[in-house]
């Protein structure tokens, strides 16, 4: 293997598959990263056995070839090289890196030891605007919990409808329900799976700030997501996940259809409101709200027998029954810091009723928390 | 007591003070703050009985007293309110905090269990500007290191003469010494103690971006630093500190007075290629210099059994002896961090001796690193 890259790139392309590279320390070859010398393009790949990446990039190949370099020391590396061409050479089982004043061997496996990463080119795929799809999938992936005991609920639940994606989170005292209308109706029959949480977050680290369109490719145990070359119909990147197994729970059931109380609050004095009520909460969190739909607001208490007592007010537009009725302040505050408009709805259902809180203006998300029953 | 003031300039005095607030499990006292409403001044105070600080605002008192105030909640809830005026009032032995939407009582205690901070306003002092006295001692504070078995080590050495403050630190294996010139002669005697690294952080945290000057009192066991208002001359801030029992060791010895090899060398790339080195040294850190001042040049050098070797070259203006010699990459790492010249002078006296690295340019700091001798 010979080739000619140039820093920045090789940089940008080592910080991407680094973050997949593992390290295990019962399997020590999955802490490297492939570097394969294809015809025309420099491919670096790596695996933790449930996320596989590679990566592609435009270099001069003047020798294929490939072999496995560990993935710490290598990125480090490269990215303290000034921006400047960087020659690449295998000689023995070692990787050479030459630039004009320095030198390197870094001690490297041959590539025949590194696991085999599938790719899933063929069969149904759909392909979406990438910035607003890592937007979508991070207003839920924060909702889910690693559970042993529920492996279902630890990931996110995609639907892919016609028209319309579905993804959702639970944790089993909230959930989170996000919708990706489509305007040209998908060419699919319908397909629904759980992805690790993990790779929701590898995806939106790596996918988020990239200008671009993502294709997604379905099969029954994996899914691959695929970032095209802007130039060229050469992928950029590829991203494959295991699926996660099982059935996900029929959570529309827990999403109340009315209310019997509504408020319409302002969402950053909300937020701060119950921030500072959460100083003076007790070991489960409790924060009071006694609702006043007379007077339109909200008082908001709190009470910890050894900090003090806390109490605020908050005005907005509220319907329905007065209530009183508390919330883990953690549940509360997650649901508003994944809603951006500057209003939100609060709807609630008595004080053992779920409550669902709602952009204002925006149909596509919604969070439902549990309140903390009285005692 | 009794007090209005805005939560902006509070929220600036608590973030100060709570800095010494120490987290004792065994003196829970020391977590408060001690607030002090006198005549129209509002005081904080704190202390970890190695620290103690006082911090001064103008304040709107309508009824004098005191009161000690669990640090973190006070501070944090204070950080979350808008910036609107705060009434502070103590009811019982609680602190009541009132703005316009918000009322809260914090469990507190009353002032008399709080320690007494002592001040030092009479006898000698000095005047200095603020800013460029923190930098100066932010290039040595990081060398000291905490050592029970040598203590007199572990704080800064500060020497005060007629026209010179020296600050100097070691870890036994190198040494920073920092000169600040005065042009007005000092109204002193002389005066040297050993300042503990802790207050030493502080100061520059602390101190190091405000404008204006900070008087230093001297007495046996304790120092002073204060810092005045703008407007009055009342103090605005006063951080007393305990110093460090023991003699300091007479390090000018160790500086070596000659050279035998003396490089002029790009201070960024001369960084920046030890730091690629020490990604390939060893356990003991080693990095290898091969000098050659036939050909003005230096060959970096560095091998790892495991991981490979690494080879780079740096130009540079070089008289003298040439030269192998090895140094611990982390110690001239810190070195070049403490010198912002574009170039650097290192000073060496063979394989065994100590080296200096120097500013170009600036006689007012020095360096001192000894390398790794051959095995």
């Amino acid at each position: 293997m010979k080739v000619e890259i140039l820093q920045e790139k090789l940089k940008e392309g080592l910080g991407i598959v680094e973050r997949v590279a593992s390290k295990s320390l019962t399997l020590p070859i999955l802490n490297n990263i492939l570097v394969n010398a294809e015809k025309n393009f420099l491919n670096l790949a790596a695996t933790d056995l449930e996320i596989g990446i590679k990566w592609w990039a435009l270099a001069k190949i003047e020798k294929t070839g490939k072999i496995t370099v560990p993935a710490r020391v290598f990125s480090n590396f490269i990215s303290f090289l000034p921006n400047k061409k960087v020659d690449l050479e295998t000689i023995d089982t070692s990787l050479k890196i030459s630039t004009e004043n320095y030198t390197t061997q870094i001690k490297s496996f041959s590539a025949d030891d590194f696991p085999i990463i599938p790719t899933l080119t063929e069969g149904e795929f759909i392909s979406l605007e990438n910035i607003s799809f890592c937007q979508s999938l991070n207003q839920v992936v924060d909702i889910a919990i690693p559970s042993t005991a529920r492996p279902e609920i630890s990931g996110v639940y995609f639907l892919f409808q016609k028209d319309l994606i579905v993804m959702a989170t639970t944790d089993s005292f909230r959930l989170g329900e996000k919708k990706i209308f489509i305007e040209n109706p998908l060419d699919t029959k319908g397909y629904s799976f759980i992805l690790p949480q993990k790779t929701a977050r590898e995806i939106i680290n790596i996918f988020g700030e990239k200008k671009g369109n993502l294709k997604i490719y379905f099969s029954p145990n994996q899914v691959m997501f695929e970032f095209l070359m802007a130039e060229t119909p050469h992928p950029q990147l590829q991203l494959i996940s295991r699926l996660i197994e099982g059935e996900y729970p029929n959570y529309q059931e827990i999403i109340p259809k009315k209310f019997e109380t509504q408020l319409i609050l302002p969402r950053n004095e909300f937020l701060n409101q119950i921030k500072l009520a959460s100083l003076f909460s007790g070991k489960i969190n409790e924060v009071k709200f006694k609702i006043d739909s007379k007077n339109q607001k909200v008082e908001i208490f709190s009470q910890n027998p050894e900090l003090g007592e806390y109490q605020s007010n908050l005005g907005g537009k509220i319907k329905g029954q007065p209530l009183e009725i508390s919330f883990n302040h953690r549940f509360l505050i997650d649901g508003l810091l994944n809603i951006k408009s500057s209003e939100v709805i609060l709807e609630l259902n008595g004080e053992g009723g779920p409550g669902v809180l709602k952009p204002v203006g925006d149909p596509s998300y919604i969070y439902v928390v549990m309140p903390i029953k009285a005692s």
